[in-house]
């Protein structure tokens, strides 16, 4: 039954934007909840315990604004707490890993997949382990690449200094032979240009943010869930909560998601 | 009356251990204990109300703990939540800012003084009005450098890249013509090599965390506090806890002390 019920979809804070940016671009008639746990970020340097404790929060939160699919769109919470909340959510939950990796699955002809994330998602080998679920032949590589949250959110995106750090760290990709590679941290697609550029045009780049959009227009069409969406109106604006006030986070969210954002609300989620 | 009760200090996370080293450096014979809030990292992020409150909780343990002198080894804590725990707390409490910011402006002859730090240090104009409180004529420019952090933690720290990266954030300093520059973020003494080379052997770089050093040593010589030492007795490695298992705190431990530091144990501090 069509619902216009909204999207519901969380992040430790501002890198989940480029997951929303390109749901709103796949699902404009879609509404969008937005919650960025900004009080308790980052994530990825946190125990698994805590990081099921919060995305539970999290999830229980977009519940009671009656979200009609959950989106974790933060590697280190799909990683680590996909599974717990897919036993306590009622609503279907879509992670950020395994649509990224389904497709660089798909699309490598040389049976070796670059992967490249924060240092918290390399170690979790959440991406090797969903890619070879997919196919089990598939060489992964991964290599973590700290610095490249910071020169997003910088916003030198088209920079000489980037273009370095990224050859450092991409060099043994390109030495292994990867034909894809997947971009394990939703801040990475900000530095996609860059990225193409080092890796040259023989090696597909596998968005995990606009994956992500797939899947879930995919998962609401199946499921018949998607808004009915009456002629003539244009995309709404997402409704964006935070669990704590951050100038950061507002000062990245226009330049994320290309479009102002709505007024932002702040909730208290507990510890 | 001497005392061998600890010094506590705490940070948000990491960074404070330059400051801890270098308390190690200074007061050899005293206990240390460092608690690193890795639960709730970053601060640099979040409201003022907030910091209060986290910060008062570490004071809180610390002083269970029963420290004699706490150091408030974190930029942020320093400049929001100061002068609460100076209300709450019955022992002295030494933050960052102020060691660095006297030390900046009685060396300073061209009256032209540059800070860097991240974003929040830097937009809470916490050294300018430390500065500017020693002596009012100094001028501050204040440069924020988000990508410092990473590189350091990085362990880039004799490298081109980190190079490159200095210039483009120092220039306007260099242009400005100061000729004290404040590390006023607890990593960047990590950097000091490559900072020193950009800007060159006329600007005197003033490293806070030894400043806080020596001010902590002063404080307890004049309070009567120091450790009775007995002859003999070397230096006592520091009792380190967190508020989650950190392995990224673990991994930057030992290159950021220099020396393995004891056991680890962790606490839950609330919210």
């Amino acid at each position: 039954m069509p619902s216009s019920r909204p999207i519901g979809i969380f992040d430790s804070g501002v890198g989940g934007l480029t997951v929303l940016r390109q749901l709103c671009a796949h699902a404009p008639a879609e509404r969008m909840i937005y919650l960025g746990d900004t009080a308790r970020l980052p994530y990825g340097t946190k125990s698994k315990e805590t990081i099921v404790r919060y995305s539970l929060h999290n999830a229980a939160f977009l519940q009671r604004q009656e979200a009609k699919l959950l989106v974790v769109a933060c590697n280190t919470a799909s990683s680590l707490a996909l599974e717990e909340l897919q036993r306590e959510v009622r609503v279907p939950v879509v992670g950020v890993i395994l649509p990224g990796a389904k497709k660089a699955a798909g699309c490598s002809r040389s049976g070796k997949v670059g992967v490249i994330g924060t240092p918290a998602t390399v170690r979790s080998g959440a991406y090797e382990t969903a890619i070879r679920g997919c196919a089990r032949d598939i060489e992964v590589v991964s290599v973590a690449c700290p610095l490249f949250v910071a020169l997003a959110e910088e916003g030198w995106l088209d920079d000489d200094i980037t273009v370095r750090v990224a050859r450092r760290y991409l060099e043994p990709l390109r030495a292994a032979g990867i034909d894809v590679l997947v971009l394990g941290c939703t801040h990475y697609p900000l530095l996609k240009p860059v990225l193409a550029e080092v890796m040259g045009k023989d090696v597909r780049l596998v968005d995990s943010a606009e994956e992500v959009a797939i899947e879930v227009e995919r998962t609401l069409k199946e499921l018949g869930l998607q808004t009915p969406s009456p002629a003539g109106q244009g995309p709404l604006p997402p409704e964006i909560y935070l669990t704590d006030r951050s100038p950061h986070f507002l000062e990245l969210c226009e330049r994320i998601l290309a479009f102002p954002p709505g007024e932002v609300e702040y909730v208290d989620l507990g510890r």
